[in-house]
């Protein structure tokens, strides 16, 4: 029995978590929720995850959800996998600024495209958010890549989760109406992580071609 | 000079980070930054966070920003005063877990009761979203009260960074519709909070009373 359980939805924030499980060789299993049918919302993963929200981590302690919670904890868990800079609090920091801003603000952002409903409730206001999703993610994604991305990536010469996550939110550019092309450094991030091998594996796993 | 410098605004989410730093006892100064004449979107203040938003810590190495990345920055940098538990790193997940609900979730709540131009450009769509709030924060806090609030403190025994910031974000309740006394954990947290000396004098310093 493997010691981790993430729960992730395809598509979802979770591959983030997913792929810093694999990345760090971590001895865990995934669980695959189906969105479609709300599973999320089930009396059984509302027991597991009250947020009904996914990634959620189960471990031999108890159960962690939140994207940027989960990556620093797989990172101290795994530091052979130098997923991040741990003996370094400032860089740590900058790392978790910036996994907090694609949370908090890149991450909600996108939301507004297909969960408008969680902050209104008529359908004209819905459509008003669905409206600015592509002038609100490409103006994240610029600043991103005026001003945050260090290069060769994300924190500098140090590869991250900050890396996965990015990617990971990279992948929902084009459902966002959004122009990836206008974004170099995030664009060609985006296809070094496509050609990595575990990123491969966990996309093919999520998508159900392995 | 001190060695750092926390730009806030009064009654914005900095006030956790302000607390920290005081709570901390750290090296610091606290520069008010003027919300209504919009002196966060200056040129000057936007070479030091190019967000153009609260709260940004400057240091000797660079500058912070997000607030759960300054409160585990402020934690590790003062290990003494005990802020977080650093030395445990899945309760360490646990904490981030909160303050990235608190941050994602919360915040973004109260952000579109009188910031929902940032998501929509009608005047309909925004009070359709401010009709909202009262909803969406109620049941954000009716979650904490009932499934993440350890006691007697968020955490459990150790006092932590999340009391500061969840007493931050619970100082908006009453601005958001909410009925505080609803929930009487995070109410009897907040008035213990209220009452200590620290707590006062940083909100003295931001309400200009010191």
């Amino acid at each position: 029995m493997s010691v981790l359980t993430l729960y992730y939805a395809p598509n979802s924030c979770a591959l983030a978590s997913h792929l810093a499980l694999e990345h760090a060789g971590a001895d865990y299993v995934a669980v695959r929720l189906d969105f479609a049918s709300q599973q999320q919302r089930s009396a059984d993963y509302l027991r597991i995850n009250p947020k009904g929200r996914v990634p959620a981590l189960v471990t031999e302690r108890g159960i962690l959800t939140e994207t940027p919670a989960i990556l620093q904890y797989v990172a101290q868990r795994h530091p052979a996998a130098r997923l991040a800079p741990l003996d370094d609090a400032f860089a740590l920091a900058r790392m978790n600024a910036f996994n907090s801003y694609l949370c908090s603000t890149v991450h909600v952002a996108h939301a507004h495209n297909r969960r408008g409903y969680r902050w209104v409730d008529d359908a004209a206001a819905i459509a008003a958010m669905q409206a600015k999703v592509p002038h609100n993610m490409a103006e994240c994604i610029e600043l991103i890549e005026r001003e945050f991305f260090v290069g060769p990536w994300v924190l500098g010469e140090g590869f991250s989760v900050s890396d996965l996550y990015l990617f990971t939110i990279a992948q929902w550019l084009e459902g966002d109406g959004v122009d990836a092309a206008r974004f170099p450094k995030v664009a060609d991030h985006r296809a070094r992580l496509r050609a990595d091998p575990v990123v491969r594996k966990v996309i093919d796993i999520e998508s159900g071609a392995r």
